[in-house]
């Protein structure tokens, strides 16, 4: 693999039709679902501390404003409730927003105004001051001074290694884990991710102030069985239409053995194993959900086994190129997309109207050593 | 004037022969000028409170990365080789770097990986961590907690106003303070410089520590005189090229009438009144500089009177272009660019050729009262 993870791992910049602020609605909704949970976890840090300036981390918060500063906005929201009727005067905040250097933080940043005006008017005039920074960076890696931050927040990004893997030249013809990669490569897939993690907990070991927390939803698996398909399907279906393309001549075959997606999908357990082993956190608590990949705009909790909702493989596959497109293009070039797109796309539809597909999101909540 | 200045006031983005990261030689050679007084200022704060974290600002940073983060590199050189020489163990940097939300954020987050690299050669590797952040926003108002800052630091940002002054109608053919303008104009434009200047100290006195030290830079003026040519002449040559164009029919006159630059050239006195006024900071240190028009990449303080160097009015030509094309777009679209800056050439040739110009650099040296 030639490219390098930091340049290449970022989500399509801007706010066209294809970029990820208009197509990130899976993450979205996983935002929602973990809303009482992230609310819950930074109440108890606040009414514990009740800090001057009360500092938050999005760690891999992306280009996608209406999902990253509306976490913020949750945030906040509930704090100032609880501000209120504990009768505390003005609280200020420190947010930070991180994410690789390649993210689009212009966009971001020029979507603050209205992100200000909307908070203002949602929380009223009796309120302090909100402070918003970006912090270009890998999470693998210190990225804030010590014993600083009070809530980290990150959600859909620990599933994304450093770098991929080394040992996994014989992952020939499949892009990612998948039924017939070796064990060898699952092994070296699962290395890699424990000991990103690891690098992970260390730096927020040194960054988080006793007592304060942690919130994490990661892509993840609910089955212990590596090679299951709801952590690795989207993959393998992206890998066939690849194939395809090789088989037709579009792409030379060596070229595609020498692609895999720097990812990995835990269990609940794998990420609860880590943790132990790096020892500054205590696990509050576990929480698992689903989200189909139809999921579109108007989903909520109550619908989600409602079989009336339409599929639509068109948003699933913007939302899935949003995310590749950048590697694919850094390892393929431009030429291969549109046509790569178009037979994932048939690929996808099939897929869907068999079966229903899901993502399996792992979310923990974690509290710093006192 | 119909545009926001919030929004229109940027250097010119990206990182092509007519950006502001290749054009801004004026602005680099004026940090090269009050480097001494800089590391003085910062070892003052270090030396006596040797906090854990270190926290820097820089105010209207742009996105010129040589300019912002070579300041960044030689304070945090300054402080190591006194840290070593106390016997200090690692010391974290706390490093923010503001400007305006439509600033090109994303081309300095882009150059950090080569920052980090030559500050780790530069210092060695006992070192500890030095953290950088993008602050977008206006330094008129706040941007950071609540006694926060050790170190602010900001060059050629605070001439610029919040806003184009209210009330210089009668400023009609001008485009900033020139020899027919009204008084009344000129008063406007101070009057403007006041209120931000006072706002700019409000929001500071806040933020930074009880005897921390900000060091600012100010494009201003040697003479007590508010219509004098030092402060003037490069928008009174501008303007001759827009007059120009009016008169030929490029440019409507009353377009012209409407536009003004949002910039104040302060006297050492007027900022000194103005502090006095605020309360919150003693005055430590007022040093003038001069940089000439034609300063090139080879100045140095020894040949600032060398006859011998030669007149660049291409690369100052181009150092305002980067500065105000922003801002002239806004007013009178695209169309009128190119054209304008062919006459400004010729114009600005002239007047270099004929006497020698000079910017005057006001810099203060402030300490928060404890």
């Amino acid at each position: 693999m030639v490219f390098e993870v930091k340049q290449v791992l970022r989500m399509k910049e801007g706010t066209d039709e294809t970029s990820y602020v208009k197509t990130s609605y899976i993450q979205r909704q996983v935002l929602s679902l973990t809303k009482s949970l992230k609310e819950k976890a930074i109440m108890e840090i606040y009414c514990k501390e009740q800090p001057t300036t009360l500092c938050i981390a999005d760690l891999g918060c992306s280009s996608a404003e209406p999902n990253t500063l509306g976490v913020v906005s949750e945030l906040i929201d509930a704090i100032e409730k609880a501000r209120r009727e504990i009768g505390n005067g003005h609280q200020e905040y420190q947010v930070y927003l991180n994410d690789l250097p390649w993210n689009d933080f212009n966009t971001i940043f020029r979507s603050l105004g209205s992100f200000e005006d909307n908070l203002k008017k949602q929380v009223g005039n009796n309120f302090g001051h909100c402070f918003v920074n970006g912090v270009p960076g890998s999470f693998y890696g210190r990225l804030f001074p010590t014993k600083h931050l009070h809530f980290v927040h990150s959600s859909y990004s620990l599933m994304w290694l450093s770098q991929v893997p080394e040992g996994i030249e014989d992952n020939r013809g499949n892009i990612y884990i998948a039924s017939t990669s070796p064990q060898k490569v699952v092994k070296a897939y699962y290395d890699q991710f424990e000991k990103d993690f690891l690098m992970f907990l260390r730096s927020r070991s040194q960054e988080v102030v006793p007592r304060g927390v942690m919130v994490l939803t990661i892509l993840g698996r609910k089955s212990f069985d590596r090679y299951s398909k709801e952590s690795c399907l989207e993959w393998e279906l992206l890998a066939t239409a690849l194939n395809d393309m090789v088989f037709e001549g579009f792409i030379e075959e060596s070229k595609l053995h020498t692609f895999n997606i720097p990812q990995y999908t835990p269990s609940a357990e794998e990420i609860s194993f880590i943790m132990e082993k790096e020892g500054s956190f205590n696990l509050n608590q576990v929480h698992i959900s689903e989200i189909g990949w139809e999921a579109n705009e108007h989903y909520n909790n109550n619908n989600i086994n409602d079989p009336s909702s339409t599929f639509d493989h068109f948003d699933f596959v913007k939302c899935m190129r949003s995310v590749a497109e950048p590697l694919l293009v850094s390892h393929f070039g431009e030429t291969i997309i549109e046509e790569l797109f178009k037979r994932y796309m048939e690929i996808v539809k099939v897929s869907m109207e068999k079966e229903k597909n899901v993502f399996i999101n792992v979310t923990v909540s974690l509290t710093r050593k006192g």
